[in-house]
């Protein structure tokens, strides 16, 4: 299995390089752990989901402590067939999700966003999760959705993506959950997630 | 068959809110044949391919045009079966792509994208398809790389996606033929793209 995120963080302000290094140091405790490359477009992270959503929330909310209005678009992929298999990105949730059914794979999910820590910023997101590779792909959306409607953190369905609005905390653990819980364990899922905090449309 | 983006404009600039009121400008000429909807994190476009990817290459050429640095977010999507029937998507491509090869339909992609028209905007882009909702799907997604790299917009592969760059008329046909011509006509295709210009890692 191959786990990662390319990842693009857009401070709306023409200070925009100063936030963007502040918000790649809070990757720093997970630079032992993530594969960490960064050229003119995106940042790619290689690793375990544990470490891979805990960075991706942490650079986001220390950018959105700041004042400045600033948004981040991920692309999260497990499982891509073109990839090697990296044993860096082995996962307990995957392995045992397995062998549970959408229904217990619900529950789950709900337990660890509850679990979730509280980091005290508010933000916004929008995400798409896909299920390749599999003729009954619908089945795992609509058990995803079931679960992020109960997750707390649920603001409303668009055409072609699910919005959420919390703290950090619990919003990045929903889209983990999503990305890790729904989908076949050993399969091709992806997620197009666009955050959001500062915004002046919410002043 | 459904068709449409959120589309999300980000300048990098203080001036953040002109930069994206003088972009939506670009999209007057196609307000009759899109339905367009904005709210706080991204805009909507509904309708058929010619007029969607031409308003997404117009807003994000005119705010290129501009000195800042600019980036945008795009969630292309088709045939998502949770979406309605809507006539004003229907698109000839995809209605001749059914009989078609994936070799034939690799050369008609080329042939489109040299008589794209040339915008005098230089951009970055980089791009995941996604075909969803089949077995082989990898069988379509290599069929788009082997277009891609023969396009002449082709900068490199990467983890999760594919960079482009060039002028943006033929870096946005690039793109709207990948997304008419892989992939099952009558299927569920996405696309989650982010677009740059005017970067100062470039300069």
């Amino acid at each position: 299995m191959f786990i990662g995120a390319q990842v693009s963080l857009y401070p709306m302000t023409s200070d925009f390089v100063n936030v963007i290094t502040s918000g790649l140091a809070a990757l720093t405790p997970y630079k032992d752990n993530l594969r960490i490359e960064t050229d003119d477009m995106s940042t790619l992270m290689v690793g375990a989901p544990e470490p891979l959503f805990d960075a991706v929330r942490d650079l986001f909310a220390a950018s959105a402590r700041l004042p400045d209005h600033v948004t981040m678009h991920v692309t999260f992929s497990r499982g891509c067939p073109g990839e090697p298999d990296d044993p860096t990105c082995r996962c307990e949730t995957l392995t045992q999700a397995q062998d549970q059914s959408l229904e217990e794979r619900k529950g789950l999910s709900l337990e660890a966003v509850r679990a979730a820590p509280v980091l005290g910023v508010e933000i916004d997101i929008q995400f798409s999760l896909y299920v390749l590779g599999q003729d009954r792909h619908m089945d795992e959306i609509y058990g995803c959705i079931d679960f992020l409607k109960t997750s707390g953190t649920f603001l409303k369905s668009k055409n072609f993506c699910t919005r959420l609005r919390g703290d950090a905390g619990a919003v990045f653990e929903t889209v983990r959950q999503a990305f890790l819980r729904f989908g076949p364990a050993a399969g091709h899922v992806t997620i197009d997630l666009t955050a959001s905090a500062n915004s002046p449309s919410r002043r």
